[in-house]
């Protein structure tokens, strides 16, 4: 780690070597014009190094007696040392500008359960356990059935009871046992709830109690992600993600159920994912050199739509008011039952849903994080292409699907795209010039805007007064990158030279509103809940943010714009893919798999739409930040000392 | 009903009209020779009707003059009121022999429990339940999940708890309630054991509670007979038997057993014992009309072999020593699974075995007959291809497999055949000319002997002294029907001219010693039970005889030759398929299903040939009845009686 200061600014930072010069400055807040995203081609981001090393950041763009006195393009240029950093002030910048302190960037601290932990606090439970055994074979004087002597022996030298044998493995009894002589291992697979039985799911000759895995896979509507699972040591032994299949029908779920819907489309749409599902699992299984007879499950977390399409259900009436699933409970089956490249013996296990939009993705997430274990109140949000929000604790839970729309994913936003390579991430704005400072996803010329960017983006231009809190640019603003077209005002956020698709990137009030409106209904949706359980937000004690876009959003600026309260950054932690990690969690201990019927019954779902107060906490929540600035204090605080600085 | 009395011995019986002369005869133990089996075509069994009405009976065997007066055909005449008929006496016949009161023919009584008793003993416990529900359709204001409207509908309004949906049931929901506008009909399988869970199995538009059925099945070696219940009055809607198709690979169970141990044999076999079921499945549907849907389960019963092949498990060890089956408890699993011909939601439930050689098909003739709830001691015997033995009450049980060989069934016996038309199924001699009598079944001329009246023929012949104690002929006596071939004693049945085999029919002394090694078998086999268990056959309060061959046995005559221990006819019941008894009462209710648990543990397996006291037995027993006469008082009593008037 080396520090960087950044003059005139006397912002330091400290920063891993190896990292961009414009990515340390955008961590401390300091900002230098750049519009190809670290590209370096637009060649705006120069900086001098004015004490310690850098590699890398000399260019043709940069003149040559500049290059002397240390110029270098920030984008470029790496940290290797200690660093002074001068940032040339080619305008006559308000020193007050400098001098105001910016919020930190501020992602939320990542949490991710681990085994050890499960074993600390007594959660561990496993649910399938291998055995080995030295049987004595058969004799004249001792020939009770195969499946009689493995019982038997396991009743009387392991303690084993209410033992069930499979009929494959009695297909396979006779001559596995005969094998290795009557050394065999038995795979036990514990009952969830006591008293049930245990059944012996498979036996293997010799000694194989070193091998035994399972398989959690999270079916989303877009990609399907897989880890293979170590359920000795709870290692995942691999990770593997690709997207669904079914993607081809239709990108979000309503234009699934509809194909699932024509003659043939139900058993269609879950061959395809069902290959998905495949495709991962031979490449976990491929990579790791584990025998799949030694995988014992596979636990699979998903929405309620793809869980229906997975299991073959219809999903029809999901998508038509008032909403209805077949099912939200699914009892275990065979994974071979559904298609899927695992033994005989691998069981597959299905999170249960709450209701048509709160799936199983978010009932795992809510057993993964461990949130209904808590004391503290939490409010859970996973923010994908729709957002569900869980609020409570170990008392009580009460959930909601949001219709935020795809806005966070890149949908309804003229130059939105997914968080991939090219993307706009991260923006500042220098509040006199009004030029830009973008970064992108693998530092590449701008191709579009993922919802990190955006939000990022509007944060910044509220809080500087470029657009107000209606999310309308201030016309009187003189910027050639501030226009209007057909009466809608826009931000030149990249000229085209500057990107890959040789069109203007811009921001327009029309995707702002789209935003406005997708926070508006997370945030809505958490007072909604909040007050339908006599709650208040300042009694939230924690917030998990789920989903793949959780772990990139700006908290500060997420508060800005009035998607997430106002808290303490602190109490923000980020929990990853929660799905996966609650279908990891069960696969792990049965323990969670015993929890998860209690917490699906004392889960109560609301239904937003039929909710009166929410169409009035919808309303309120459509302005940077809301109607009540009050609730944002710290943001209330920060724009009256700027207006003050401005006034000054 | 009519009176027949035969003249000259003064003897009458009572008949139902349209009963053959002859076999009235036969039934009061009067002699008539005839050796074309009830044909009509030796004409020998003529006799005087002097008074009451025959039909038929005038032949062109007849001359002119004899029929008018009065003499007629005794295998061709019916009785059509009460008659009195002389059998004319060609010979001097010894007036002792004339009013020597024969053992009446005695078959066992026929015993089936029915549907009334099984309510009034308590033990109705119904494994299917139909509840006909009117759900309210959902609404914006409850827009509950539709298999969680079923499950709480039933639970609300129908105490029921703990209920499964299978997935099954789930893929068809969604469509299936709103056909008839959620008026619908649930199936639950109810637990064999009470806490367990209830599954919902099926759901059915409108109202189906008036179908509910259920098959029930005995997988023998030789013939699969099936039958279709009405579960809701225990009514047996249809029946029917059909050879197993496995017999054109051998006709025992070790002949298929070889089979299936080479390349796909095993596969083979379940395929095509599955053929055999799914005929029968298939024709008791079409002849009874039911809906297949509404067939809930099927219950299977067989032998060990039949039952591993049927499940496709390998028998390999069943026919070496130590003699191991894979398994002896058998877990239900889905009739489709097994290929049969009935809907996805039917469970196939398969008897659990004992041993390699006492199978399910025993125990479910121990559960059928009740046997295991019986205070008094039961002697039960299911004689077949082999011979099973149980003996106990309520308290214990103890069984057997005896290698009694295939004589009983036609097997080793030289002009041996199964039970069908053309065999002789009853036997009389003259004791004085020594010409037969001869009944076949289907009244045609005969092709060979059938298992039951093998036993009459040599139980008569000992009685009559024709043969010894050893089953030796008494070659001193004069008849051209007595002669040696190879210094092998034999009878001839029936000359070549009246066969329909164009050979003469013989019974040889290698048949007798076979029989006698088969009901050696039995017999020791009883009484090496008996013996281990501390009992004395005078403890025995009650003989089951099951098996197809049971319900035409001569009971005397089985005790002429010692393989039934000579007890009060009355205490000897006939079960009938005692295989399809058994299954028949598990599909009816789950008291038997529960309890069959119970039996199979408490039934201790005796394997005869590892029990030392098993030869003595044996060897004693290789003579007619057996070496200690005494253990026959009634036999000898008339043995006695006999010489004393021989002596006269």
């Amino acid at each position: 780690m080396f520090t960087v200061t950044f003059l005139p600014h006397q912002r330091s930072i400290r920063v891993p070597a190896g990292t961009q010069v414009i990515r340390a400055a955008m961590e401390a807040g300091v900002h230098i014009n750049a519009s190809c995203g670290g590209d370096g081609v637009c060649g705006k981001c120069r900086v001098i190094v004015e004490q310690g090393e850098v590699t890398g950041g000399d260019s043709e763009r940069l003149r040559e007696e500049d290059r002397a006195l240390g110029y270098r393009l920030a984008c470029q240029a790496k940290v290797a040392g200690d660093l002074v950093v001068r940032v040339p002030v080619e305008s006559a910048i308000d020193a007050s500008v400098l001098k105001r302190q910016p919020v930190p960037r501020r992602t939320a601290a990542i949490q991710q359960m681990d085994f050890e932990e499960l074993k600390e606090e007594g959660l561990f439970l496993p649910p399938v356990e291998k055995i080995y055994l030295e049987l004595p074979p058969p004799s004249v004087g001792d020939n009770q059935p195969d499946a009689t002597r493995l019982v038997n022996y396991l009743t009387q030298h392991h303690d084993e009871h209410r033992l069930v044998v499979r009929l494959s493995v009695i297909r396979e009894l006779p001559e596995v046992m005969r094998a290795d002589d009557f050394r065999v291992t038995a795979t036990l697979a514990r009952p969830v709830h006591a008293g049930r039985k245990t059944h012996v799911t498979n036996l293997q000759p010799g000694d194989t109690t070193g091998r035994s895995y399972a398989i959690a896979m999270d079916i989303g509507t877009t990609t399907v992600y897989g880890q293979l699972i170590d359920l000795r040591t709870g290692e995942v032994l691999g990770e593997k993600g690709d997207f669904n299949g079914q993607i081809s029908y239709g990108e979000d779920v309503i234009s699934r159920i509809m194909h699932a819907e024509k003659p043939g489309g139900l058993e269609e749409l879950q061959r395809v994912v069902v290959a998905t599902m495949n495709g991962i699992i031979d490449e976990l299984v491929h990579r790791s050199g584990v025998d799949p007879d030694d995988i014992n499950s596979i636990t699979l977390a998903g929405n309620t739509t793809m869980t229906h399409l997975a299991l073959k259900v219809t999903p029809r009436f999901i998508r038509r008011a008032p909403y209805v699933p077949a099912s939200t409970m699914y009892p275990p089956i065979s994974a071979t039952e559904l298609g899927l490249h695992l033994p005989r013996h691998a069981a597959a296990l299905v999170y249960p849903s709450i209701s048509s939009y709160v799936g199983g993705d978010i009932v795992a997430g809510v057993m993964g994080s461990g949130m209904y274990r808590s004391e503290e109140l939490i409010l859970f949000m996973d923010i994908g292409t729709n957002a569900e929000i869980v609020i409570g604790n170990k008392d009580w839970l009460a959930c909601a699907a949001c219709s935020a729309g795809p806005a966070f994913e890149g949908g309804g936003v003229e130059f939105g795209m997914r968080a991939a390579r090219g993307a706009i991430e991260d923006f500042s704005i220098d509040p006199l010039t009004l030029e830009p400072m973008l970064l992108t996803i693998g530092n590449m010329r701008p191709k579009g805007i993922c919802g990190s960017g955006l939000i990022t983006m509007v944060a910044t231009l509220f809080e500087t007064g470029v657009i107000d809190h209606q999310g309308k640019f201030d016309r009187r603003l003189a910027s050639p990158r501030i226009r209007e077209r057909e009466g809608v005002g826009e931000y030149v956020l990249a000229w085209k030279e500057q990107t890959q698709i040789d069109r203007d990137i811009v921001l327009t009030e029309i995707d702002i509103e789209n935003l406005i409106r997708a926070k508006g209904a997370i945030y809505s949706g958490c007072m909604t809940l909040l007050e339908e359980v006599g709650m208040r937000l300042e009694d939230v004690q924690r917030i998990y943010l789920a989903g793949g876009f959780g772990s990139y959003v700006d908290l500060a600026k997420a508060m800005v714009i009035g998607m997430l309260p106002e808290v303490d950054p602190e109490q923000v932690v980020y929990i990853g893919n929660a799905s996966l990690m609650g279908a990891k969690m069960s696969a792990l201990t049965n323990r969670i798999r015993r929890d998860v019927v209690t917490v699906t019954r004392m889960m109560t779902n609301f239904e937003l739409s039929e909710t009166p107060s929410y169409m009035n906490h919808y309303v309120a929540a459509l302005f940077l930040p809301h109607t009540d600035l009050q609730r944002f204090p710290k943001l209330q605080a920060r724009l009256e000392a700027r207006r003050g600085g401005a006034d000054k």
